[in-house]
């Protein structure tokens, strides 16, 4: 019986585990994908995680995997399936977490699964990410200082991106396929303040361009069916992001949108089982908040024990 | 009329910098301490910020503040009096941040002040501060190479004192006045490999004695009740810290220890007030959530100007 499975190893997970061996805790981390990292492998460049700046996403996400190793943190390759308790449905026996031909008994279990982000699904996209496609205003938007850039999506993400954008940018196209945004109303009237956030509504992405880097967007409008390049150096995709949680859905509460409820200190629905990072219901998703968030479920972990 | 004063520039305050620098706010850091870091700077080694493993304090400390810059912060020495609405209480028009001979008016205000080490209290303390009473062994230390010295506390970074002075100092009396350490498991099991770190359990100072510099200390036994005099030429005073509240605690809500009350979106019972780092109520004070607390003010300060 180990005293923590965690899940993922991403920023958040990869932070669990260095708390976790500093404790003295036996626990394992689990990796579906054949490398830790989560989705910063695949950031062009982070310069918001204190400390490092510009760093490469790959590399940030090595330093965090050989930090952990130092401290002796054990990883497994397991896609997990799901948890079931151990003799009574509270938890009070600890937990197995079934993978695919392998099982885990444990007291405590850290969900940081993380989140993926919603694609287009048009030419181009694939090709330059990192390259001038983003899925991540906070995160990129200083890269793109004084250039023109375009946003994908009419929710509140949208809109909070493109008023971020509209600080840094010079002009932001905020393009959405309906005929108005479904983003709540003072954020459509925030962006009003906004004289160069321009709306492009009634319209469609329909292809990327480029060469090298973005430089240009094939923007179709629904009503005339007609196709227009709009040049732009950059263009973010926020139609949307999906948590990591389905093989957990049904075992602990998770939201309308699929996040598992749980607050700071990463407590979820059930005894010693804490969601820590992107999979986790909160406001800011990013890596500063991943790696509070393995540390604080770590250390509910400890009190939740100690106080058994 | 500025976007955001933050105030201080430990991790938090420069999170908080780094974000807004980011975000294209008119932002500035306020400091009194004439150097940016915060607590980190006296820290030995930071073992537990993600990617950076067994790094020096000061060194983090410098990096941090080195992000900043480079993402062009601005920052200003000033010691900070007190913070007064602008028009109605309410902050609707914006606050004016009193320093000592200095205001700056603005719209939000990050309060990133930290904490401090507590006393212990007794006579002798304030007497000998500075010859042979401290508060960080990381800076003052090396001075009692070859003597002996105790330690006063029994939490994380008492036993982290203890095992940094091991390394320099001939015998260092850990003394305690539990009968267990509270320090993780981790740090417990590290001081048992120094011979010469010897724990005196169940005891507290009573005074520290000496002539010109600090040369004993009373040391009183909880179960028997004896005083017996300790000869050492240091006392290193690990035993708590308090926040740096009170230049807001008329202003904003704090708790009974001080910690100024805001959730993990750092917000406070004043609009666009918000708290981050050691200064605010939570459970788990680490670089981590001090990191995340200055990311989650910032973007809590862009929501609520947005839904204005």
């Amino acid at each position: 019986m180990h005293d923590l499975i965690i899940i993922g190893s991403g920023p958040a997970g990869l932070s669990a585990a260095i708390y976790a061996s500093r404790a003295g805790l036996d626990a394992v981390v689990l990796e579906k994908a054949g490398v830790s990292g989560g989705q910063v492998l695949t950031t062009y460049e982070v310069d918001n995680y204190p400390g490092l700046p510009g760093i490469n996403g790959f590399d940030l996400g090595m330093k965090f995997k050989e930090h952990a190793d130092k401290l002796g943190a054990k990883f497994e390759d397991a896609s997990v399936l799901a948890i079931r308790p151990i003799g009574e449905a509270d938890g009070e026996d600890g937990y197995t977490v079934v993978c695919d031909g392998k099982e885990y008994e444990t007291k405590g279990i850290i969900i940081a699964t993380g989140a993926h982000h919603a694609n287009l699904n048009v030419p181009g996209e694939a090709d330059f990410q990192g390259m001038g496609v983003s899925y991540c205003a906070t995160c990129d938007g200083a890269f793109f200082r004084g250039r023109d850039v375009a946003v994908a999506g009419g929710g509140d993400v949208a809109l909070e991106d493109a008023i971020f954008l509209a600080r840094v940018c010079n002009k932001v196209y905020l393009i959405h396929r309906r005929d108005e945004f479904r983003a709540n109303k003072a954020l459509q009237e925030a962006i009003k303040q906004y004289e160069n956030i321009i709306p492009v509504l009634n319209s469609t992405v329909e292809e990327i361009k480029g060469s090298g880097t973005v430089n240009a967007l094939a923007v179709k409008n629904k009503i005339s069916g007609e196709v227009q390049d709009l040049a732009v150096s950059g263009i973010f995709i926020a139609v949307g992001i999906i948590p990591d949680s389905d093989a957990f859905k049904d075992f602990v509460d998770v939201n309308e949108k699929g996040y598992i409820i749980a607050g700071e200190d990463g407590k979820t629905s059930k005894k010693c089982i804490y969601a820590a990072g992107d999979v986790r219901a909160k406001a800011l998703r990013q890596i500063v908040t991943a790696v509070a968030d393995g540390a604080n479920a770590v250390t509910s972990f400890q009190e939740d024990s100690m106080n058994n």
